[in-house]
């Protein structure tokens, strides 16, 4: 059955899908996948080694392997040497890696409001003045625009361990 | 081989794991698929029918009623009745469903940076004032919190039709 304004919707569609859409499409096509964002926020949390991925994700080791690799040649992380002799190597967030950072607090502020039901199990402050990082990615405190690297976190309400 | 530093680092990791960490894991548990992303953002867009949902992602219908009716009992949508008879049901954001603006925003921003070789196929502006939305989801201009209400949005430089 067709509707009234098919038409004229499926024309703004049909553009829609062809053009403006597609930064979140492509963005999902790099990083649209379950592990790789767990991958990611470890990585945020300041994990580096392949083994404390694999223990803090309990995935594959294959899995983990491929997912870091397409991450690297996506220019999100960097594969940098740590160790000559046995050669070991560490993965780093390089700036586009850094630059999903609102990626990952708009999915942490969505789950603390909507999943958390004893509260955020985290709390994020500005390192410098220790005002809460608020929705916005800002400081509630002295309101300026926050990044990774001005934020640091304390367990809060929903953190079970620090609630025994 | 174990690493000098690892046994502190592990003991992160598991109170991590265990608490900090799970806004994102549980947020991707409701909204972590690429579909699910992909009618979110047609939603927003002002998609509401499972026709024009289809037509517009070209994802199998079977596929489509099942992450519907998912977004439906996780409350992200509203299944209304728009006519009686024969009976046709739409599909409207709900407030839970519209707090997942800055998740699509946060994608759409990463996306316009790294992977819109041609510039942002979209822009999004103040519906009131007209300034541009920043990166914060704050109005440029006016400097005003601006939520999906309050802005509208035009062809980008990287919109396809737009361009041509």
């Amino acid at each position: 059955m067709i509707e009234p304004d098919r038409g004229s919707l499926c024309e703004v569609l049909h553009r829609t899908y062809d053009d403006q859409v597609c930064s979140i499409a492509r963005t999902l096509e790099v990083v649209g996948e379950r592990w790789t964002i767990l991958i990611l926020r470890d990585a945020f949390l300041g994990v580096r080694r392949f083994d404390d991925f694999q223990r803090s994700l309990g995935v594959s080791r294959g899995i983990l392997a491929s997912r870091l690799d397409r991450l690297c040649e996506e220019g999100i992380l960097e594969r940098r040497r740590y160790r000559e002799s046995p050669e070991r190597f560490e993965y780093r967030l390089t700036e586009k890696g850094r630059d999903l950072w609102p990626v990952l607090m708009s999915l942490v502020n969505w789950g603390d409001t909507y999943e958390a039901e004893h509260g955020p199990p985290k709390l994020f402050f500005h390192r410098e003045c220790g005002g809460e990082l608020t929705d916005r990615l800002t400081c509630a405190k002295c309101g300026e625009d926050l990044t990774v690297r001005d934020v640091e976190w304390r367990p809060g309400p929903g953190a079970k361990r620090a609630a025994a």
